[in-house]
């Protein structure tokens, strides 16, 4: 190891003093590390493998951190936390208070502006660079952004905004847009080393090539393909985002040194918005990942020998695979039903029904706004939109679930993947609001299955509901329970009694920690109850369970504040009755990345915890440590 | 009247019966009948005179409801009721019980998609048209959106679907774009009649014109420029639109029945997306308003001949006018001061602003998203970001807020304005759900001024925070205090006791409404606490309310659940005190339009409701009627 180069960078200021030779050296070292790392921690890998240049040639040429790096969606900076000071710390990685798997202001001051949710670079380096004018400062904000983070309208919004003048003044802000579109692969290494604005004759037809891939899968693709009809040769590829006022270089070979850092030290020097396209190959050096990179998108460990291997043991239908399964089934019985996904076919578990029904499949992109108000067209004609989507991202879609859906009373069922805590994305992708956020809204309902039978039975209820609803479960699997093959739907608003005990204590659970619930339930010999809904809640069984208890526990895999439990307590208030309620649930602060069960356990939500914390609340010592826990 | 055409026109298919001299006639009548009536309600004005022509030709043409129109913002939409059968109504206009000032799915056929909040209309319509194919109906969706609501990024996410075919489907979209770009109106009279696809050299000069008024404002204005300038005359107007995939027609002249009318009745028989730009003025026929749309954008009742007069009398100073004035002020006291509005600079108080700091004033369009992603752009370079933003539209920016700006604790002040009932604009403008929204999210600090010198003073106290913070204050005045000068803070989450009172009662109240708590208290003998801060909440003073009272009851402007007092209940049960609570504030429904005093009233939130729904819990009899209820 001592010959390493890589261990001799313990920040920018080192790759400063190598020569060209030995960046290109230290190229494959980076990249072998991040194999090696990755390999063992699990994290997201293809898109790491092909950023490991344009890092170097951006740390090299750039004064970092004074100059500002913002990283879009950021789950590829790998390679720049390597080199910022953390190569130590990569076999923590998304582990719990480990490395984080995005760029974090609190981690590093490298990391100038936390991302993870897509599109938000532009916007945030363009503050930068602006705020860089009004202070006087001289200094760079660079937003690195893939291809896909395009489709979003913010990312438009922000193009929009940052190239042109704000009261007189203009920032200096470079976007450098990473086109890993694997398509365009073959034609990108005959272009590289080359800096241009116009195009010779015989280049044009490979150039074409990279202005079509700038442009895949972004409201402008289209414009770009129909465009070259008209223009022939005329057409200047980039001219799209130099005509939004940027100063567009490229395309050049995003893993070739020798282009990026003399063209990276070219664009430094220039004021006002810059624009460079480079193109990278996602699983860059990995043999097996330039081949699938989307099956090494984000792999758990695995032997970098051999690759990822098929998994031996039977893994648990996730909850995923039980909301795809009911959708074709459900979809099979009722031609009216059409599935929406904002560009998450594979993570929604949309495969099978993509395959099966093309003509009621939708992938708007990342478009959650689009996504939302089309589902409420769609269910103006009376077809039934079922929109999967994270709970975190429902948070794009917030004013159209408002303002289009909830407020015509229209027929769109939300299936909101991943709700509550997420385990290794972290804060960012925390689930932990839409109870919240969805239940203060008029008409619409909110259900929460205790498990994967009852995840298929609320979502054939919502389904049927004829309004809006939304029905959330968590990321991975739940309690092995058996979905079946039926579309029986459970009676609207009424939870059910799981335990009756004799201890005083009524434990009101929504969601999937009803198993928990029980287990804590058993050393208090606590009632349980399975509250399925939060809206409309079943106020008659709070009733009951309020006045035969000395205390009621809410419980749920949401934020307190404003939460299922904070509705137990509006209807205990309105109906008059006083009882003492504990409210279990995720705390008003953000919960970092880590494994599921010992974030949960951390926030009390865990058998042992919610028997200590009802024991504490009893004034009661716990007694013993609760199984399973 | 018996030589009335207008009064013939009970629905669409009278239009048809009428010969094109009688449709011109038509418009003139129905032009006088927005006027005449719109002087008499109040209402939106300028808009509507723009949409006359438009309007009788696409009910002339199409066979609506059968076909879809859906109206972006739905503002301009008067003539469209007049001739769908509400014509008689229309002195109900925007008041309560009486005719939206927007499209409502349940108050019309013809009304397809209620809109409000701008560019939803390509979703929208993007849906119908879909349903359509799926259905195998043969129909047309038809989305009316002027050139300021193609701003926000929701309208790109829209065209990028609408225009590719989505599971070998291509919906039969009609997409107009209705440009009122004052700016552009003199060229627009040379164009009129044509429909074209490729201009003339002699044509070309005034053509650029209008197709650069198609982008003006929007993310390809810049683009369209710009390219005018590489490929001189080979540069079709409206290419755009058509490489998006529409057949783009136009631009031609919006107040012509002539040109209208046959370029409808082609495009009516054309499949696909399609794509027609007509240019219109804001207050045609009206010479005032043509001359100040802006004037006559939305203005209270005036006397047609005279136009409108200023006021006479002195009106209260509005809490929009309270902020402008502290923005003003506290700019001038702190460099770091930057002021940002999504395309609101009026609506929000910040003329002056603008115009004393241009270099520190940010108009980013119809862009929510962006705003709050720029906002915590700056404020990660030491700026301290003021956004100005309706309650209504942070909806929009809800994920911005919570990844962007909440989660790195990162410094912005929002200024919400607009917060509660807002009266004439309804269900779709309410700001019921923020308190709710926002307080559910880590870092978060919500606050509540009760009048406009608190309303100053929490604004301060907010800026001054070094976190985020919402001030959400309402439209309209408050009780008249008068907000000085100076830019004092209040503690930090702390509230004041307003009145002690014997009667064993104690009203918590959250801005405004403490006011008409004051009221109510008097014959209560209550004891009232001005809370100002939902978050943090002052917990020492609600427990020694709670401690001392024998009823809490907590009151907001806001929806009740998840809303303050909910906030109230679980400190409650947080520090383990069982208190009666009784929740004031706004219910689980939509509220409509109508006058704010009359809906408070409504909803039991006057001074009189108040002590009702107290006395009532109380088992006591309501003794007396409470003054200036």
């Amino acid at each position: 190891m001592s010959d390493s180069l890589l261990n001799q960078i313990n920040s920018p200021a080192d790759l400063k003093k190598l020569s060209r030779a030995e960046l290109h050296r230290l190229a494959g070292e980076l990249r072998q590390y991040v194999v090696d790392s990755v390999s063992k921690t699990g994290g997201h890998f293809s898109s790491n493998l092909g950023t490991v240049e344009l890092t170097i040639a951006l740390h090299t040429v750039f004064d970092t951190p004074r100059d500002r790096i913002v990283w879009d969606v950021g789950h590829q900076t790998y390679p720049h936390k390597i080199l910022t000071g953390r190569r130590d710390r990569m076999h923590t990685l998304r582990q719990f208070g480990g490395l984080s798997g995005f760029p974090r202001r609190d981690e590093s001051e490298y990391d100038t502006f936390g991302t993870a949710h897509s599109s938000t670079s532009i916007s945030a380096a363009h503050g930068m660079a602006m705020a860089a004018k009004l202070k006087g400062e001289e200094r760079r904000a660079i937003a690195v952004i893939g291809d896909g983070a395009m489709t979003a309208g913010m990312a438009f919004e922000a193009l929009n905004n940052a190239g042109v003048a704000h009261g007189g003044l203009m920032g200096d802000l470079l976007v450098i847009l990473n086109d890993n579109d694997m398509s365009i692969s073959p034609p990108v290494g005959a272009l590289n080393k080359y800096l241009t604005r116009l195009m010779s004759g015989s280049l044009y037809g490979e150039v074409r090539e990279g202005a079509k891939s700038v442009l895949k899968n972004t409201p402008l693709y289209e414009f770009a393909r129909r465009f070259e009809e008209h223009t022939k040769g005329m057409f200047v590829p980039g001219t799209i985002f130099e005509e939004f006022g940027f100063n567009y270089v490229g395309p050049i070979d995003g893993h070739d040194l020798d282009a990026l850092i003399p063209t990276l030290e070219n664009l430094k020097h220039k004021r006002g918005p810059q624009f460079l396209h480079v193109i990278t190959k996602k699983g860059q050096g990995y043999k097996l990942a330039e081949a699938d990179p989307v099956k090494y998108h984000g792999p758990t460990p695995f032997d970098p020998l051999q690759g990822i291997q098929p998994s031996t043991k039977p893994a648990k239908k996730s909850f995923t695979q039980v909301f795809g399964e009911w959708l074709c089934d459900q979809a099979e019985a009722d031609q009216k039903l059409v599935g929406i996904t904002p560009a998450m076919r594979e993570g929604s578990g949309m495969v099978e029904f993509h395959k099966r029904f093309p003509t009621r499949y939708y992938d708007v992109g990342i478009a959650e706004q689009h996504a939302a108000t089309f589902a409420a067209g769609l269910a103006c004609e009376g077809l039934k939109p079922v929109l999967a989507i994270y709970s975190t991202f429902l948070q794009r879609a917030y004013d159209q679930l408002i303002h289009d859906v909830a407020l015509q009373n229209l027929d769109v069922t939300f299936a909101l993947d991943r709700a509550g805590l997420v385990g290794a994305d972290g804060a960012t992708h925390a689930g932990n609001y839409d109870i919240a956020f969805t239940r203060c809204i008029p008409n619409m309902a909110v259900l929460t299955p205790a498990d994967e039978r009852e995840c298929r039975q609320l979502l054939s209820t919502a389904y049927q509901h004829p309004g809006p609803a939304t029905v959330r479960y968590p990321r991975g699997a739940g309690c092995g329970a058996d979905p079946g093959k039926d579309l029986s739907v459970l009676p609207w608003g009424t939870g059910e009694l799981r335990r009756e005990g004799q201890g005083g204590v009524a434990i009101l659970a929504f969601g999937t920690l009803l198993y928990p619930a029980l287990q804590a339930a058993e050393g208090l010999d606590a009632t349980v109850a399975n509250m399925r809904f939060v809206k409309p809640l079943d106020g008659a069984l709070v009733e009951r369970l309020a006045r035969s208890h000395r205390l009621l526990v809410t419980l749920e895999d949401a934020c307190v504040m404003g939460g299922a439990g904070s509705a137990v307590l509006e209807h205990l208030n309105a109906i008059g009755l006083s009882v003492p309620v504990l409210q279990l649930g995720l705390p008003d602060t953000f919960i970092e990345h880590g494994d599921p069960a010992l974030l949960m356990a951390q926030c009390g939500l865990d058998a042992a915890g919610i028997e200590r914390s009802i024991r504490a609340r009893l004034g009661q010592p716990t007694l013993r440590a609760v199984n399973g826990a």
